[in-house]
């Protein structure tokens, strides 16, 4: 990239929509994100689909640090529009990009992030097909706000969603908890482990659609992000009016993620992730689907970690390692700020 | 709507991912942009199209202040893509609403943008599917900024783009020039006319319909939004590798709104429109496209401003009041930072 003409530092006429938008968008965004559709240069991108049904999803994301262990801003943005379609059963397919900048954002921070952006959407095989950027000046916004929107085509015969639990069915993970965001709450309160805690975060998509391989009526996908995974079962049981039972002793969460928590004081199943997805499907696939989990590298220790049950409904429940069982409600209150 | 839950004004946990975001998206959002694939609230909506091409962009608004004569930041953000989609002759359906506020919005402000963004979005005929809502610390945003993501499908047979001015081709817009622009500008710098100038900003979609059906040929709409008509003159000179002349004298500028931009100034040329298209097309379609244009209540005064040439390929050129010719270059630097 020859990044000579924007200058070391994003100033405000790189907003203007004229001669430095341009110089930044062919030279940092479209060199980055190249594909013919983007390269158009158009009011909008021109992308063929096949017709049928069109998961589309959106994402604002002003994570703080922008940079973390396992990733940063840009390579999130990607990964969490992605998987919201791909929590469809969807195959994701074109993404849109939209930056808001800070006025005096460094440049090689930017190029750091848009390098993310690329490879995560070179890995999970999506275009970046449209982008906007927008500057304001500083004090206006904290370095780079990022938005990814996205579409995806569902395969025929695919019906996944919130409202799609039944009774019977088992809940499974596809491995440890609260990794995402106890990455990020280590980084900005300067907490250091023996092993840096790095994010989960990643695109789902190629794990999904093994897991709809083997089983095509998989009932719910759900990605555990702000809220953590109490939030998402809350989500289910209310959308499908079931209740969830989980088992605490099968939660999988790191000795380090556990030790972070219980020092700031926060409960791991509250905790966002960005790399893992809830599964509800009938008890007869399970073993069939934790098998296709385990074998994709996102998957190894994918486990079943509880039911759906009739009774209750609208309600999650936790049996308990001392055998009792105690509500796990919706996160009340914000325990974790810009966390995504 | 029932707010009482909510409160007057926007904290922290509205964008936990938790119980207030729920509580804010259902009585808020949900409400406002009342639709049934919105209201599945799953990580991404299912739509139906037709297979084939599909016409996708993506918009963040940081427009200051974000309530203007003619419009607000939510109007504004329907408006500007719902036009970029219809740029490329595709017929509008869904789009998506990526929301970052600043902790203390005073959640009567919210109300009325999101009213705002409903009302245009009924009225260009459009469901807002998909929908976030990210909460940052006070002083880490300004207010609020929108992004719009969407998708419309583009009828068999047309053929819109920058890429496609031929010489020969007439050059016509909708109205009068840098209203959107200086109906921000004199509200932000407290400049008071006789006449309060009001934002163009609205929906094309409807305009353009009715000049497609009258001439399908069309080879180039452009909304000059940011950067002005000159900047989008010289995105579609230098795509199509062709000439463009305009005449001054036929620049459709409001008496207002040229006395704004001389005591602010500015060049109206550079200053941003939200309800204007610019157009290039074969010479023989100007009347009927014209007649058609003049028949819808966005068109009244259209008129053509120019031609496109062979010569001077990739350059703007404008034959002045007093006979001369100067080139028109795209914008440089920023003259309205947080113009959209």
């Amino acid at each position: 990239m020859s990044m000579q003409r924007i200058g070391s530092t994003i100033q405000l006429d790189h907003g203007s929509g004229g001669r430095a938008t341009h110089e930044l968008v062919q030279e940092l965004f479209a060199a980055a994100f190249n594909n013919k559709f983007l390269l158009e240069m158009n009011d909008s991108a021109l992308v063929e689909v096949e017709g049928g049904q069109l998961a589309m999803t959106t994402d604002s994301y002003v994570v703080d640090p922008i940079v973390f262990p396992g990733g940063n801003i840009g390579s999130l943005a990607v990964h969490g529009t992605v998987n919201d379609i791909c929590m469809r059963g969807a195959r994701p397919l074109y993404l849109t990009a939209g930056f808001i900048l800070e006025e005096g954002l460094a440049l090689k921070t930017l190029c750091e992030i848009v390098a993310g952006m690329a490879e995560a959407a070179r890995k999970a095989k999506v275009l970046i097909v449209a982008g906007d950027t927008k500057v304001v000046p500083k004090g206006k916004a904290d370095k780079i706000f990022i938005n990814t929107a996205g579409i995806g085509i569902v395969p025929p015969g695919i019906k996944v969603g919130g409202h799609n639990a039944r009774p019977g069915d088992a809940v499974l993970i596809n491995g440890t908890i609260g990794d995402h965001g106890m990455a990020i709450m280590c980084k900005r309160e300067g907490l250091a482990f023996e092993n840096e805690i790095r994010s989960d975060s990643s695109s789902l998509n190629e794990l999904v659609e093994a897991m709809l391989k083997s089983c095509p009526h998989i009932n719910v996908l759900r990605d555990p992000t702000r809220g953590g995974v109490a939030t998402a079962l809350n989500e289910i049981a209310q959308q499908s009016k079931v209740g969830i039972h989980l088992e605490e002793d099968a939660l999988p969460i790191r000795d380090d993620v556990a030790g972070a928590c219980e020092i700031l004081g926060l409960d791991p199943l509250y905790v966002a992730n960005e790399g893992k997805v809830l599964v509800c499907l009938p008890a007869q696939a399970v073993e069939g689907v934790l098998q296709a989990m385990r074998h994709h590298p996102l998957g190894r220790a994918s486990c079943k970690i509880g039911e759906v049950v009739a009774d209750e409904a609208g309600r999650v429940m936790m049996k308990t390692r001392i055998g009792g069982l105690r509500l796990v409600d919706m996160l009340r209150g914000e325990q974790l700020p810009r966390i995504c």
